[in-house]
């Protein structure tokens, strides 16, 4: 049973400012909780319509009904439970091996798929701009499938971060070196610019090795890809 | 000014149903209707908020306002214009080339996505199961960007036709030939399984080249790509 409080207190955490305050944000879906409450995140509390959750004690656990359900998920076809976890504090960043970095990615739906390709690629390490959507928000967390537990995430101010690393930088732009022969190192930094405008102009001057995807399509008007597909066919050349 | 029948007329097809007994679709935004207006298909109808089509006639267009939009738009943020399409016959089938084959793809942006992947990599012909999600869903016209007017897209029983066809089958399985050590030709049919069950086991058996994608990850838990991003780094191996 929920309150009418606690009902609002979850919903208000479909929003950043409410996550951010809280430090909390929550996940749903059997298989996606299960994978964060296996890893170092700390449940906060479980919200479910069948006790299925072993693992998780009684103290921590609440027997809701699917109308209450439908109330505080963020999807249009509910699963069978919502957990909140504590957000976990960001770890030292990685500057080593492959890294990914994201200038403004808009769509939780994209930075989720991106995620997903990092862990399976064995990409430790994500970079976000601040324009980038929140790792949090509950649409991004649903479309990773649980590699948020395996990647590392940072937020950073892009352009004062790759000024300053000591990596190779890589940017995928329309006019770059075909990727096919190009001689890929297994350290470097992949920048993935915005769905809609690309990599930002000040962000472009510090790129060291301009990339392309080639285009095989006869008539020359597919106008691009979208990031996701872009980052798995970057990576997977980078990898092969 | 839409009349109460016309917003039920539009509206319903957002049905399938409603669409094949009418032998329309719709399309939105102004750069997927551009594409459309200026390939092979026939518009029936073009509702704008903004009259900015100067190459569709006044007969063949109303103006209406932003409530009016949002009533008649799939969209959640609805855009400034809908037109509908008469719905194209099925053109023959073509049997050469590389030829991706979709056993029950569900999801209508993953759907988008690799038709988008096929204009791209210069696929002319995308083959779907019956079970797949149509092509004149309008999560999948708004998915595709314009792809849908230059990659030939035909619905069949699929067990059927890749019993019969003489060429090459590959699918991509998780036991299968590492893709990146695979001598692959430029004649084939590529079959993209169902986002949950893969391919059918009826259909596996008529795979002769099994393919997989190496998993990078140092934790082995990473467990599945997503199938649009699959497709992207299959036909980026087929096309490199």
């Amino acid at each position: 049973m929920l309150s009418k409080n606690q009902i609002k207190f979850i919903s208000g955490l479909h929003q950043k400012k409410q996550r951010i305050a809280n430090q909390l944000f929550f996940a749903e879906g059997v298989k996606c909780i299960q994978e964060l409450v296996q890893s170092n995140f700390e449940l906060e509390h479980l919200y479910t319509i069948q006790d299925d959750f072993e693992e998780v004690i009684a103290a921590n656990k609440t027997l809701i009904s699917d109308s209450e359900l439908k109330k505080i998920s963020a999807l249009t076809t509910p699963n069978s439970c919502l957990a909140i976890f504590k957000m976990p504090q960001e770890k030292a960043i990685i500057e080593s091996g492959l890294i990914v970095a994201l200038d403004s990615i808009r769509d939780p739906g994209n930075l989720g798929t991106i995620l997903r390709l990092c862990d399976w690629f064995g990409i430790e390490q994500l970079i976000c701009s601040k324009e980038t959507v929140d790792i949090y928000n509950p649409k991004v967390v649903q479309a990773t499938m649980g590699s948020i537990t395996r990647v590392n995430v940072n937020y950073v101010d892009l352009n004062g971060f790759i000024a300053h690393v000591k990596l190779p930088v890589f940017g995928t732009f329309m006019d770059g070196e075909n990727i096919y022969k190009c001689d890929l190192p297994q350290e470097g930094i992949i920048i993935m610019g915005n769905e809609a405008n690309g990599i930002s102009s000040e962000l472009e001057q510090l790129v060291q090795n301009r990339l392309t995807i080639p285009r095989f399509g006869n008539l020359q008007k597919t106008e691009s890809l979208n990031v996701a597909t872009a980052t798995a066919i970057i990576l997977s050349e980078f990898r092969r």
